[in-house]
């Protein structure tokens, strides 16, 4: 297919060159500086631009590779209503692009253009409206990955709290323990990468709820009270301890021991 | 060295597999359950006991490998007050020996009898008594592990609420993330898999205070609100967002953007 794309950061470095890996001719390549669209552009044989009206009126597909917000301003004056118009923003409703050519593809990874991803099993999830609009997104979400889910938006907005809860949530939790243990002097990584591996292999075997071990499932209320002293100059950790204890509890019945 | 163990469970096969292999002489294997005691001992070429006057007065050191309530009970009639004394648990005292021959040795890691550690770096803590009790202690930790540090009832107490955070609090984030995955029907694994190894990566990297992304340190109140209603059913985990949300926005001051 003909794909143009608007766009140059690494969501559009991703399309451009998997899309092209996959046979599809990348027509043109959009950016609001010239020289960024067209750095992507001579990576996949293709034409940059700054000027919108420059933009292939024969394009199959427009990929909208942009920022939440600059969808919108960018399809109030999108003028090819014939073509399949796709975006990647994983909270923006489709119905962004008021139209039944529409869909959406939203990578649940952090894609970066310095590094694009080796592995081919990025997740990616799909929307696509109507029968034949579903039918060519998914068939393009393949040609991008071997590990395309179909998604609406509700769906996509679950997973988007998902990744909060194990990626910003679960960085943090790194990022205050690594500050305790470079206090007391004692290194991160070779004091907690095998515990930190194990939670990790457990949850990707699908044991996490049956592997809950600590204070909290067993009712040690003594360590409990211990270990919110020793962070007492931290109201903020005191009260992450008090939150995840609490839901462990309620989690499991009482009579749950180690 | 004459080495004898009380006890016969995860840590207990840890000590003894470990100190044979290299090179200690593993005497006995006390456990309240002979056949328990046996089954351990016969796979060091010692002997098993559920008799503690058994206990051979030539040891050199008495490894307690026993649960930390039980540590007390079995001190209380314990007579070689000649024999280095050491027991496994990260939050009893030292002092508990109420003896100048005397120490810890705690590994942070969840050991399995079932399947010991292959890997030679298992995290250990070792404290010792008096400068001979250190000296020895260090050496018989080195034996058992690459991976070695000191670390008195203080740092143990700081390690073990590390490992709550790093372990059973992500550990039961895995949880309801999994729980909430099914709810959706989309894969735990297949969609998150990816950005919860780039996270432990970035983590091990010492990259994790820099690498904060997500609604919280970006301020982004729509978003986070929104998520908070797609928990309404959970107070519990709407707590956890709170709580986890207001301590990165405390961490970072704000005026940092994604």
């Amino acid at each position: 297919m003909n794909i143009s794309i608007i766009g140059a950061g690494n969501m559009a470095y991703f399309l451009a060159t998997r899309l092209k890996k996959s046979g599809h001719c990348i027509s043109c390549i959009y950016a609001r500086r010239k020289s960024e669209a067209d750095k992507l552009a001579t990576l996949v044989n293709s034409t940059g631009t700054d000027n919108p009206s420059h933009l292939p009126s024969e394009t199959d597909v427009f990929f909208f590779a942009l920022p939440d917000l600059a969808i919108q301003e960018f399809v109030v004056n999108f003028a090819f209503h014939k073509s399949l118009k796709v975006h990647c923003a994983g909270t923006v409703p489709v119905e962004v692009f008021e139209s039944k050519n529409a869909g959406v593809i939203w990578p649940l990874y952090s894609i970066k253009k310095e590094l694009l991803p080796k592995v081919e099993d990025v997740p990616l999830f799909w929307e696509g409206v109507g029968q034949k609009g579903k039918e060519i997104i998914s068939l393009l979400a393949q040609d991008l990955s071997k590990n395309c889910h179909e998604a609406g938006l509700e769906k996509r907005q679950e997973l988007h709290l998902s990744a909060v809860f194990v990626n910003n949530f679960v960085n943090h939790i790194m990022t205050i323990t690594a500050q305790r243990m470079q206090e007391i002097n004692l290194p991160f990584k070779a004091s907690l990468q095998p515990i930190i591996d194990e939670t990790i292999s457990l949850a990707m075997a699908g044991e996490s709820a049956r592997s809950q071990t600590g204070p909290a499932i067993r009712r040690d209320e003594g360590t409990m009270q211990r270990h919110l002293a020793l962070i007492a100059q931290h109201p903020d950790w005191q009260d992450i301890y008090k939150a995840m204890s609490t839901s462990i509890q309620n989690f499991y019945p009482p009579v749950k021991q180690e």
